[in-house]
C-alpha cells in the first residue's frame, strides 16, 4: 500500500460473496487504480447468514480517493463514520444545484436529520429532494425552485440488490445460459410460476408491451390475463391499442385477417378506419362504455379496471385520444402505474421498455422477451441489470404462459373461484384454444 | 375468363416493365382472386420509353371488382373514365368522414372540380381535404370540422414510384445483395457520392440520428458534415442531443472518456450535469450563445442555423428544454424540416427513422444505416419501400462517409471555395484526423 | 439506339409480366449498360396464358454484347437461333477446361446432337458434362479427365422459377411482408398445409436441422412427424444427432433436465457420454438394434428406413461413428436424399441450409425456420431466392407445426388410415400433448 | 446445517473474491441445493495478494455430496485430501471407459503417481488419457484400446481463469458495457495494443476469419497484418481461401469489382474459375510458387511461411485442394497451429469460432469480431467465457486495427525495422492507403 496520500475506511454487510457484492467493491476500487487493505472480514459461516467486511482504501490524493469512493459508495460499501447528506437549493424550476446527487436504480437511504431515511419512487438518473423528514426521488423537470437537493456522495447509502435464489422461478433458471437454447414451454412454465408467486405474494404484474402483440396473434392470450387479473396495468403506446382494437373490431391487423390470415379487402386502412372511430366515440373507456368494443386487451382494462397509461410518440398514427401526446406527462402516468409494482413483464417494445427500466427499482423482477436478442441486451446494458430475457416468439410463447397460469392458477385448483374468474373457468374447460376465442 | 360479374377497364402508363409496376397490378389482380384480359399493350421500344397498358378488370360481383380495383388502383392503375373524387365534410375536429380515402406514400392526384390536381405534403395513411382548388395530406389530428374530405378511391390517381437508374449511386449498388457482405469503403463513397449529387440538383438532405452516432465516436464526422452544408436539417430525439452536448462539453460519452476510453471520473452523471446546464442555460441555442457550446453536432447546427427538431420520447432523460415534450407538435416540426427534402440519411434510430418514412414521399431517397439488420428491413416492411439499407458499424463508416465527401466534394475540386467552405478547406489538408479534431 | 456496335436478338417465353421475368432481362441488360429494342410482345391475355417477346440487344462492341447476352440468357432469355453448346474435355481429374459454363440453381437444358436435354440434378455452381445423350451438374471435385464440359454461354437455356400462385400456401401467404408480425398460429397451418399438399402430389419433403431443435424442446415434435411419415430424408450435422440421443437416452439437452428444465446432476457430461454411448454400440442403427436408443428423431428415421445424412463439420465433438467425416463424401450423400425431394424445411441452421440450397434447384419448395432474421435473410441472398423465411422460436413453432398437421393430415378424415399411421391415430386422439410423449 | 448426510471438507486458493471464484463455489453449492459451513477464510489485505478459504461442505447423501463436489471442484475447489485419481482403460479403440472424467477448458493437473501433473493441450468436453508420468487431453476419436483414462472426479485439480487486470487492453475496456455503444476507433486501437503486448511478451496470434474478411473489403488489411508478422498462424474454412484468391486474381468478390464495387464481367463465375485455378496448379504453395498467385492472404501465409489450416465444410464450393476434407485430420490440424498461442482473433465466422473455442484453454485471450450481436453471444454461452465481442463492420473495423497496429508498432518506433518487415516501412510511409494497395 502507498504511504501518504489519502485514506478512508468503509464497510460493507450482506451477501457480500454470493451477491458478489465484495467482487465488485474489490474491482470498483481497482479499476479506478486505488490500493486497499482488508481490516476485518467476517464470512457468513453458513448459507442464509449475513457477511461483513472493512476495508482501508487509499487514493494518491484526497481528490483521486474522492474518485475511488464514489464508485466504492456506489458498489454497496458505506463510509464507517457516516456524516450528514448535504443539501442545497435548486437555484430555480427545473435546475439542479451544481453537485447533485445522481441516482442509481438500487435501494438507496439518504442520511439527514441525525437518521437514515428511504428514498421514495427509486428511479435511475434522478436527483433527490429531502423534506419534511422525507426523500423522494425526483425527475429533473419537476424540480421547483428551493427544492433542497441531495448534493455529493456523503451521506447516501445504496443497497445494491441481492441475487435471488428462491429457486423454482425463471430468473433461476435461466441464470448461466443464453434463452434461445432453452426449452420454450419450459421458460414459459417458469415466467407463468414466477407470476403466480408475486401475485401470492400480493404484487402487482405491469404487463409493458408492444403492437406485435397483436401482429403475431397473441392478443387473445394477453386479453385472457387483463381479464383473469393477471395483468395489475397496462403500459403501451398508441400503436398497441390502435392494433388491438383494429383486431378487436375489424378482425384484422395490419390489414390482415386475424382468422385465415389472408388480406383483407381494404385491410390497408382498417388500422386508421379504428383510429378514426376512436376519435368518433370520443375515447377508448366511450368505445367500451357505447357497447362498440367488446374485445381484446384495452377492453379488458376497460372491463377490469386495470390502469393503463398509452404514451405518444413521433411515429404514431392519430394518436388515439387516450394517448397522452406529451412525453413528460406521460412519464408521470407510467410511474403512477408502476407504483409498487412487484413484476414487469416487457413484450416486444424496445421504447417502454428502456423508459420503464429508468423507473424502477433494482429489485423488481423485470423479464423481457422479445424475438430480437440485441434488444434484450441493449435494455440490460442501461442498467436494468435484474432483467431476465427471453428470446422467443411472442406469438408463440404468450399464449403458452396463458395456459401454463390456466393450469396452474387458482381456477385450477379452486373450483369455486370468484366471480371475476367465473367466465374463465367454464372457458378454461375447452383447452388452450380458450385464449383463442 | 369468368363470365357474368362486375367488370371495369383500366389503363397505366410508365415504366411498367423494369419498375415492375404491371408486375405489381397482375399480381394485385391474381392476389384478390380476380381475373383480367389485356386489351391493348404497348411497350416502349427502347430503354427511357414509357410503355402503356390497357386491362379488362373482372370480379364475380360489384362488390368483389371493387376490392380488385382497390388493390389495382393502389399498384398505379386508373380507370378509363376518370370521375369526380367524392368529398365528404369531417363531422367533428379530429374525426374523418366513413370511407375516407386513405392515404399511400406515393405521388397521388385528385381529379376535382375537373381537373388532376397534386396532393401537397404527400405522407401514408393520412386523408386527403380538398379546399380552394388545391388537395393536401392531412393527419388525423389535423382535421377541422367541416373539412372536405376525399371519400372512396373514384378520382384519385397514384404514380408508384420509377425504379431509379441513374447510375453511380448506392442504389443502383445495392440492389441485388446484401449489404453486410459489400465493400464497405465502396458503400461509403457511394452514399458520399449520392449525398453530392442530391446537393448539386439542389436537393436538401436531412439527417435522421440517434444517439449510436456519438456513442460510437461518429460525432466529430457528423458535426463536420453539418458544418459544410452537407446536412441541411436534423431530426432527432433527446438523446442525441444530450450525449452530443455532454460529449462536447465534458469529453465522454456515456461516461466514457471519448479521448482515451476510459471510464471518467464521476462519469455516470457527465450526462445529467449536461441535461442540467441547458437548463441553467435556458436553451442549446442560449448555450451557444454564452459560449457554453462551442463544438459538436448541436452547436454546428445552430452556428449554420441548420434547422432542427427534437422529438420527446417516453424514455427521455429530462428532456431538455429544446425537446418538443408534445409527440402532435413534434410531428409536425419534424415534417416542416422534411418539406422539400432530396435526400434522407436514417442512422441508428428506428422510432425517429420510421416516424420520417411516415412523413415523406416515396420519392425520396432514404438511406438507412444501422448495425442491426432487422432494424433494417423493419423500415421497408413498413411501407418505406424506398430505402436503401447498409448494415455497419456507424461509428466507423460515417467518418468514411465524411473522407469521401471531403475527397469528393467541390472542396477537392476548387481551391477557391465559398465562404461556408473555407475553414474546412484549410482542415481538409490534415486529412481523415479533420473529423476527429 | 447505338449505331454500330454488335447486336442479337433473343426471345423470352412464359409468365413474363406477373413473374418478374421480363423486368428482370430488361434490368439486366441497362445494368450491364447495354441498349434494347422490343421487336414483338404478345402479352397473354388472360391469367394463366403465357406471353412471347422478342427483343434487339445491342452492345458498343461484341466483347461489350457477350458480357451483356451471359446476363440476359441468365435472366431467362435464348438467342432466336440456337447453336450447338460447346464442349471441351476436362484436361485432368477435378480440372474444368477454361471457360466452363458455371451453372445456377434454375432448370436448365443444353442444346447438343441438335436437340434439347435438361441438365439432371441440377444445382449451382457446377459444371455440365454431356456425355451418352445426356447432360448432367457436375461438381469440381467429381469431374474426370476426358470428360466432356460444356464451355461458354451458347447453347444453355435457362427457365428462371415462376412465381407459385397456388393460392392457400406459406409462400403466398408470406409474399409481402417481413415474417415477425404475422400471426405464428396462422404461418403454422400454413405450413402444414404446404407440407400435405406436397404429400398429396406424391413428394418427399426433406428436413434439414440443427441441433436447437432439441435444446428448444421440439425434438418430439420432430420425432412424431418423422414417424408419422411427415419427413422423407433427414439432412443435420453430429450435433442434432447427440443431442437428440443424449435427449433420447438421458432425459437432458446440453445436461438441462428435458422434463423440468434444471441442470441435470453431471448433466455437462451426458452429451459426451452419449457419443461414448453410441461409439460403444457401433452406431446408431446399431443403438435402435440392440434397443438402447428408442425414441426421438434418430430413432424415428431408423424405425422407418427415413434417409439420413450427418455432415461432420469441424467444431463436432466425437464425431458420432454415423458422421461423415469426409464433407466431400458428405455432399454426395446429402445430394442422394435430396434426389426428387418436392420441399425442403430448413431450422435453425445456417451451416447446413446454405449447404443444402446450393444443391437444390430452384423450384424446389424452401422454408426456413430459424430465431434470427439474418440467418434467413443471408441463405436467400446466397442464390437460394425461392426459400421462405419465418422468423420464429422453433421449440414454440414445430410443436405447432405437428399440431396442425395432426388435425388437417389424412388420419384426422380417414378413420382406417394406413398401417404407417395406426399407431398415430391412438396418440394422435390424446390432443396436443402427443408431441412431448 | 443439516444434521447426518455427507460432509467433505474442500478448500480454494487465489483471487478468490475479485475473480469471483469464491462466489462461484458458493453459487454451486446452493444451486445444489448442498449446505456449507466457513472453517477458515483469509482474504489477501492487499490488490495482489491471494487468498484462502476452507469450507465444509454437507449433502443429504453420499450421492447428493458427490453431485454437489462434482461442481464445486469444476468451480475451482479441491479436497483437503488429495487421493490418486482413478485410472481405466479404453475398451476399445475410440471407446472411453464408463464414469470418464469430462474435461473443461481451465488449466488443469492430475494427482497420479503420487504427484501433480499438468494436463497438455487443454481443451473442452475431451477425456484424459494418463501415460509416462504426462497426462494429456484426447479427443474420443483419438482414443486407442488400453489408453489409461482419468475416471471421477478424484484426483483432478482446475484452475478457473482470474480476472485480467493489467490495464489498457480491450478487455479491460470493454469489461461492463456492450460493444455495440463504444467507439468504434478506441476498441480499434485497444486490439492493437493487445496484439503488440501478446507479441512483445512473445505470444502467437492467431486469426480465425470468415470470407466476410474478403467481401467487405478488408483482405488487404488482413494481408497486410500476415505480411507484417502480426498474424502467426490462420486458421480458417474453403470459402475464405477461394475468396481471398479471387479477389487477388480476378479483382473481384462475389463477383463485384473490388475498385468500384460494380458488379463485374462474368463476375458470378469468378469464384469457380478461381478454384478450378488451383486446382490446375495443383494447391496454393504451387499457385505463388509459380507467379500465379501474388498478393493476398493466402499469398502472405505461404510467403512467410505462416501456418494455416483450412477445414473443409458441407457448404464449401469445390472445395479447393488445399481444403482438409476429413474434419476429424482437419481438427488434428488445427490444434498444431493453436498449440503455444497466445492470443486468438475471431472474425466473422461462427463454425470456425465454436471450433477453436473448443480446442483452446481458457487463459488464452479470445477477441470476436462479428457484425452480429447474437454470433458472440453464443460463442460465450458455449464456453469460450474469456471471449471479447466486438459488434461491428469488419470492412470498416480492420482496417483501422492495421492502421493502429502500423501507428503503434515496432516499426513505427525502430527505423531500421527487420527483414520481414522493410517492404512494409516503405508502404506504411504512404498512410492509410497501404493496407489497400
Amino acid at each position: 500500500m502507498r504511504r501518504g496520500g489519502a485514506r478512508q475506511e468503509v464497510e460493507a454487510r450482506g451477501h457480500l460473496v454470493d451477491s458478489f457484492i465484495l467482487a465488485r467493491i474489490f474491482g470498483a476500487i481497482m479499476d479506478a487504480d486505488g490500493d486497499f487493505e482488508v481490516s476485518e472480514m467476517r464470512v457468513g459461516r453458513r448459507k442464509g447468514d449475513q457477511s461483513y467486511a472493512r476495508l482501508l482504501v487509499r487514493g494518491r490524493s484526497r481528490r483521486h480517493l474522492d474518485r475511488i469512493l464514489n464508485t466504492v459508495y456506489r458498489a454497496g460499501a458505506t463510509p464507517m463514520q457516516q456524516g450528514e447528506a448535504a443539501l442545497r437549493a435548486a437555484p430555480r424550476d427545473m435546475v439542479m444545484p451544481d453537485g447533485f446527487y445522481c441516482t442509481t436504480n438500487n435501494r438507496t437511504q439518504v442520511f439527514s436529520g441525525g437518521a437514515w431515511m428511504d428514498v421514495g419512487r427509486m428511479m435511475m438518473d434522478k436527483c433527490i429532494a429531502v423534506s419534511g423528514g422525507a426523500a423522494r426521488c425526483v425527475p429533473v423537470r419537476d424540480v421547483k425552485k428551493g427544492d433542497m437537493i441531495v448534493v455529493g456522495e456523503a451521506g447516501v447509502r445504496v443497497a445494491p440488490p441481492e441475487k435471488p435464489r428462491e429457486g423454482g422461478g425463471v430468473f433461476e433458471f435461466m441464470a448461466s445460459s443464453s434463452s434461445s437454447e432453452r426449452p420454450t414451454r419450459q421458460m414459459a412454465r417458469r415466467v407463468a410460476a414466477d407470476m403466480l408467486r408475486t401475485e401470492a405474494a400480493g404484487g402487482r404484474i405491469v404487463l409493458v408491451g408492444g403492437p406485435a402483440i397483436v401482429h403475431t396473434g397473441a392478443a387473445d392470450a394477453v386479453a385472457w390475463m387483463v381479464g383473469k387479473g393477471h395483468v395489475g396495468g397496462l403500459l403501451a403506446g398508441n400503436a398497441l391499442a390502435v392494433h388491438d382494437i383494429e383486431n378487436a373490431t375489424r378482425g384484422t391487423s395490419l390489414g390482415m385477417s386475424a382468422r385465415d390470415g389472408t388480406p383483407a379487402p381494404h385491410g390497408h386502412r382498417n388500422h386508421m378506419e379504428a383510429i378514426n372511430q376512436v376519435f368518433r366515440a370520443g375515447s377508448i373507456r366511450e368505445m367500451v362504455a357505447s357497447g362498440q368494443l367488446k374485445k381484446g386487451i384495452m377492453y379488458q382494462c376497460v372491463r377490469r379496471g386495470v390502469p393503463f397509461a398509452l404514451a405518444g410518440s413521433i411515429r404514431d398514427d392519430g394518436p388515439l385520444p387516450d394517448v397522452v401526446a406529451d412525453v413528460t406527462e406521460a412519464q408521470r402516468r407510467y410511474r403512477d402505474v408502476l407504483d409498487g409494482a412487484g413484476m414487469v413483464l416487457m413484450v416486444s417494445t424496445m421504447l417502454h421498455s428502456i423508459a420503464v427500466g429508468n423507473m424502477i427499482p433494482a429489485d423488481v423482477k423485470v423479464v423481457v422477451v422479445d424475438i430480437s436478442q440485441p434488444a434484450v441486451t441493449k435494455l440490460m446494458d442501461r442498467g436494468t441489470r435484474q432483467a431476465l430475457g427471453i428470446v422467443t416468439d411472442v406469438g408463440a410463447f404468450l399464449p403458452m404462459v396463458a395456459e401454463e397460469l390456466r393450469r396452474a392458477g387458482p381456477g385450477a385448483r379452486r373450483p369455486g373461484g370468484g366471480a371475476g374468474r367465473r367466465g374463465g373457468r367454464a372457458r378454461g374447460g375447452r383447452g388452450g384454444a380458450a385464449f383463442r376465442a
